[in-house]
């Protein structure tokens, strides 16, 4: 029930959006860790802009003591020091959580970290991903008396822990435990009292590392959060794994949840547009992938051009190696507004000015009375990729050739990416030869599907947005959005 | 973990706080109730001023499906075009709550009403009142797998009702059970899908009553809010009473919980000084209680004086029945600033000024030369008293005769109000006279013990903050403010 | 252009508003004066709650160097620690202004004080009031090449003090020259690099008083900003005069500006309404001045009755003097809600719930079965009065007799009051009878014109208002909002 | 007197600050304008971020009633639906203001358009740049009764353009009288009741250009924001010109002040960094002379290396000039983080977190193992490259070469650049040899200041920050900050 603002807002920049990035420390010299996972945030920002939050604990002190703070907005929004002083957040312990929602669920009950009370003390989660069988798993828990305050799936996998954990000798083994109920997509970190735990699902959708910075361990979405803070990288947890980090036992590593390695189902799309390009992601570079997709797009589909362009941000590294690899020159044909904001407001009486417009504007020195090859990452509905060739031909080009560093949209997603409805996506009952009329390009392209292993080195891929064929059966009823109070 | 104004702020009035007031309604025609609420919560502030909330829900339409707004603050500082359109909170029935708690847990996470999803769909519930086996029952069912999410007794109130909900055939039934599990003072209101249902603690500790407008039917804390928004006044709920209101049965009672009169024990305080004077409860007028005590006070600790003046404005009833009796003028010595707001920065280069001083000042012509009897509702910590009677003195004032309208304060209370740590009680260790001596008055009396039963038309009564000799056995351990996260 | 909330608000009481509060001090110890301010504020909020600001300077430092603060809203809305540090505001020297304005011009550019630099440095000044010639003194100006960037008279009197310093030894000889060009009500107080200026207009139509704490000197608008600050009352400014403060010579005077003291003309509403009950007004004090009208009320328009009841609170002082002088009982009839505040809104889909109602209940049991005598002190639309006389009776008073503890409004003022138009007055075209069918009252009297001078010691009064008869020629277009941007 | 955040805020880049962004429309068809200055604003944000404003005015309407909201911060921060709705400010004519400046004078009073009354009505004016005869002209009006109360130049403009006015026929005859008086750099937006008037300094220190969308004229600072709106550029305004837009005449053209081209002026920095990269200044591409600029320093500072590239956004230019020219490739080795906005607050306890690393990351796979050419724009106080190069070197960079696209800064600029103390500046008493030590790099060079009229097309440029010879005698004490309230 937050109020909308009473004027239509700007819509995006036609992009899909990855719902969270996690961050967790464990400073066994005892250091203040909530500014550590501030500055962690920033740096998994573009992983959600929603809502955001810290939750720390003194290791040393009363059991289970929690300070949280949670919020909806950027982390630059949230951690302002009217709402919040951060340098009252004491704790040696603690795990930060940056979250876009689908649109029903944008509420601040959904924010994360998740903090409970439960048998052995206090537990305070962060989770990135989907799972495929919460509806079931929820009614199961109801039908045992539980009772939800939250719509997110973090609850879910909560109410199993603290489950498990009357069973269970560790908290870390009725994670474990959780782990065999919960099916889908999962980067996880859990808080207790005196223990950090980061668990990725045994297919591995969504990425999770571990870092060190002096005595201080890190568990994070993306290796970029560790090079902000200063902290070295030190592995990718398995898909399947669960870690566990003590001062007594350092980082212990429990696979028994690991499955074969050509079972594991990462999301090609981290690599594509979610993930930051200084990130790597299991050993391959993402920057690097989308290089080598701008270089296959080359190969596979080559046109005469005079100059590369890149849609920023996202596009630069692809059009860096279409560039590379066609021996054609690379340019900025594009001007971005920094200072635009996540949202701003759209007068009613403005008619004829565009979001687009004000985001993006085209160079004519750059692109008149040439041949451009644009490179985008994605074309979603479609709503703004004839804007953005009109401003290179409204700019003197002569063609556009549009190349597309992913294959097309075509299915839904179960494990945590925010798909639009089929019928708006715009490659839905399209022909490519007719989306290329639609976005009014000369010629359009996209990556083929068969690249996509090879642009991450042959790791095992998720493609199911692409394909259909989804490497876990999807739940029968769409459940997205399901839960909504 | 709100941030606190870098700047001290400004003590209180020295008095006790209640900790919250609940309004529900159920309109049978379909009216969107949402401003009702919001009007009624108007009513009730003075319960509480932390924090406050509202959800609704649309009996005709999807089961359970809720909408509701919480926040930290004033009903205007919450309910602000900016956070929320109440035009938008469509729903024919409803519940609403202001809170005021102890400092630790004044959290946004325990504001209320308490929206869950459970087995039958989904529950609000509103709750004014203490548990005291609350930790007995925490602790019972974290052992059977219970996650808690706010340190707030609601919660623990809302597990049992979810949980006997799975053996019970309507919701109201549930209710029952659950109070056979929860002991201590609670009024309590449940808005299930389809049903409005009221429960009062058998002791009947706070109140809780039926009011009507047309074909809409009102539960709340107190008569005024009925008045406020137009309403009538039906009856009170009994303690021990569940009421169920529904367009098939109307008020349906329950009253298997009900114990013999004698076993009840309302909160005296609720008359004294909580409740707003223009409300009955339990068909006792909360204004002619407070004149009655000023009336007693007149007959027990009669003194000789010009004018009888009332501390603003809780006094002010008391020094009325006084004056009359006595058949001394009843005058108006203090101007109270109505601006000065619930809090307000105290800068550190301020030395001089005193919260006093900026929102109370004495009238000379009032006072100067006079003997004044000066009634007080009580005396908690009696850290402005002294600033009181001292401004009589400085306005001209020849004696002050302090009369306070209740007993001293001399023990905890377990049932809902937050009276300070016992070392913190003026009367903690003193004497009248001690007291008397430390306020700077000529005279000092209180309200006699046996008094307290006949201000309230000798309804039965709990007064054990200052007897000691409370109603259900309190816990063995303070256990006030130990479920901070 | 500031936005206005997208909920109607609710309309205000049926009150006139006052336009403005001064508060100046001058600590020749080199004291912080900002905090003080700050407090005398709080005491003078009633003049003006739509914006405020402080403006504070180091005699001892760079001349002129001034730190201010403005902002629309109450003192602790704008002086939050968000928005400025009090504790930052440096200065020994200091003026403060509270502001309420007629809708149209009530932005921020028009918040006082305002500080202007001329080429004697730096001035603060803080003005209440209304000046009648300001249209032909701007077009003066105007002339001669001057630029006006806000709305207010303020703006004017700067100039001119500008202008005649140039001509004059020392600033305050050039505040009296400019005294020679404005005419109208001006309470007025000016910072310079080293002085602090008070100045009333020669008819004496707003209140303005010296006050003294240790070794700072402090003019305000009323005698309560002293006693909240702990200071004492030195005396009032004379009508017409100047006085200047500074360390050298403590309080110097000049009277050259004073006329006859039956040529001046204080504004009886201060009295009747607009200052605080505890003040002084040149001697005469503000309750005792309302506890007479109501003496006279009782005197000149008696009615058989059994209680004597106040609408709070600005009518209670008069109840009081009713009762004492009729004998009759005083009794509190109404509840007023103290936490609904300056501004709420009103949800579209409200209807049944009315403004009143929110703000005032009736107390059964003081008026059930009663002949009421219900005081208040002005009706001006009369948009309320209906209501509270309904309230009365809903509560079973058997008779509502009105009685007005001043004479009906008639004509608009020109000196600084903000009169509805003469077309919304109530009592413009209707005879006293129909006011009183009107709001259903079973009687109405008002206070007699010729009673006014009485209730203040027969000082004299302007009461143009109620006569139209005024004691400066009005200009002939009526100019209040004129000179709105 | 604004609060800084308790917390300090993170140094920014180590980049100069542009002072101020105009924007003026007047549309003949009579469509509502404040939108499109709206949109307009966004576009050049870059060249000013403190704050911003919106002043319109009906020129049917009653002659010089403005509307106007003015605020500290980002466009989209000040122009929210909470505070204005741009909707309401209904106009055909109107003016735009972004303000960057110096600490001290950075308040709401100083916020652009300066929205003024004067003896014909209403004035709004918007101005980019500095006076450097600002204060000897303020006292020349004081002592002719002038009064300030802001302490920005455009007061000062406004009071020269209301004298004259009195002596003139039109309005831009007074604009021209004014020039005669005013020295310095100025881009000059007037709005009077019926006119749109632009006018640059004869010297051309700052761009000033029109467009034009249908039957709208517009005047703003650069080209981009003509692009932004959908207008077409028709012309830059001439420096010394003065245009004046009516419906009548179009766009008439005052040329008597214009200057011999050779003693023209522009500021050079405009195209090295201040402006966008798609805009033009005076027919010469801003990201043309950029490209020029690098292509420059690989003909004169040549170097061996493997990869050129920028330092984020404003080296981007330069990096692909310097890569074009010197045939090596051009990559990106940062990823900046556009999410951490102008302000974030830095923790106490944060130590070894930079605000740095924060905002970029470099790449491993760009720059391992390899020599490294990295471009910037400037270097200022030099306290963020020694971090940049550093952050290359730990990436694995084998060589890292500086080459920076401007010659080193070593004097003060009066004509609206806040160029730090001398002692602040890294180039000052450094020579380019130790800077290359300072900031850890294998070799570092510069742009050789003959080259800056080379890049600009061989127009005349001001080159004073690196020459220290200006077109105008600068004036003897340094004024800027001088008028500090």
């Amino acid at each position: 029930m937050q109020n909308k603002n009473v004027h239509e807002q700007f819509e995006n920049m036609d992009k899909l959006s990855e719902e969270c990035g996690v961050f967790g420390i464990y400073d066994f010299d005892g250091g203040d860790v909530a500014s550590t996972i501030y500055y962690g945030l920033f740096a998994l920002q573009h992983r959600g802009q929603e809502s955001c939050g810290i939750a720390v604990s003194d290791t040393k002190g009363p059991k289970g003591k929690v300070l949280s703070y949670k919020g909806m907005g950027l982390v630059n929004e949230v951690f302002t020091p009217e709402n919040v002083d951060i340098d009252a957040m004491k704790g040696d312990i603690g795990v930060g959580h940056v979250r876009y929602s689908t649109a029903g669920s944008s509420t601040r009950e959904n924010a994360q970290p998740l903090v409970i009370n439960y048998v052995k003390g206090t537990l305070a989660l962060a989770h990135n991903g989907n799972l495929i069988n919460a509806i079931e798993l929820r009614k199961e828990l109801e039908y045992t008396g539980a009772i939800f305050q939250t719509t997110i799936d973090t609850e879910v996998i909560a109410y199993y822990i603290a489950r498990e954990r009357l069973n269970s000798k560790t908290v870390e083994e009725a994670v474990g435990r959780a782990m065999d109920k919960i099916k889908g997509a999962y980067s996880l970190i859990v808080m207790s009292p005196r223990k950090l735990i980061g668990a990725r699902d045994p297919l591995g959708f969504k990425p999770l590392c571990i870092g060190k910075r002096e005595n201080a361990y890190i568990i994070t979405s993306e290796t970029c959060a560790l090079e902000t803070i200063g902290a070295e990288y030190v592995r990718d947890i398995l898909p399947g794994e669960i870690v566990t980090i003590t001062p007594e036992g350092g980082i212990q590593s429990d696979t028994s949840h690991c499955l074969k390695k050509e079972e594991q189902a990462r999301c090609v799309f981290e690599y594509i547009y979610f993930s930051r390009p200084d990130s790597h992601i299991d050993g391959v570079g993402v920057f690097q992938s989308r290089m080598q997709a701008g270089r296959f797009l080359a190969i596979d589909s080559p046109v005469e051009a005079d100059v590369v362009v890149g849609v920023p941000e996202s596009g630069n590294a692809a059009a860096q190696g279409y560039a590379l690899e066609a021996g054609i020159p690379y340019g900025t044909a594009f001007v971005k507004n920094g200072y635009v904001g996540r949202t701003f407001i759209k007068p009613k009486q403005s008619n004829r000015e565009s979001s687009v417009r004000i985001k993006l504007n085209a160079m004519k020195e750059v692109v008149n009375g040439k041949r451009v090859i644009m490179i985008d990452d994605s074309i979603v509905r479609g709503t703004t990729s004839d804007r953005i060739v009109g401003m290179l031909k409204e700019a003197g080009a002569k063609e556009v050739h549009v190349r597309i560093s992913s294959p097309p949209f075509l299915w839904p997603c179960y494990f945590g990416t925010d798909v639009p409805a089929r019928e708006q996506l715009i490659a839905y009952n399209r022909s490519v030869e007719e989306i290329c009329q639609v976005i009014g390009a000369d010629s359009l392209a996209y990556l083929k599907i068969e690249r996509l292993k090879e642009i991450v080195n042959n790791l095992d891929i998720c493609s199911g947005c692409f394909t259909g064929k989804y490497p876990l059966e999807p739940p029968k009823e769409d459940i997205r959005g399901e839960y909504q109070k």
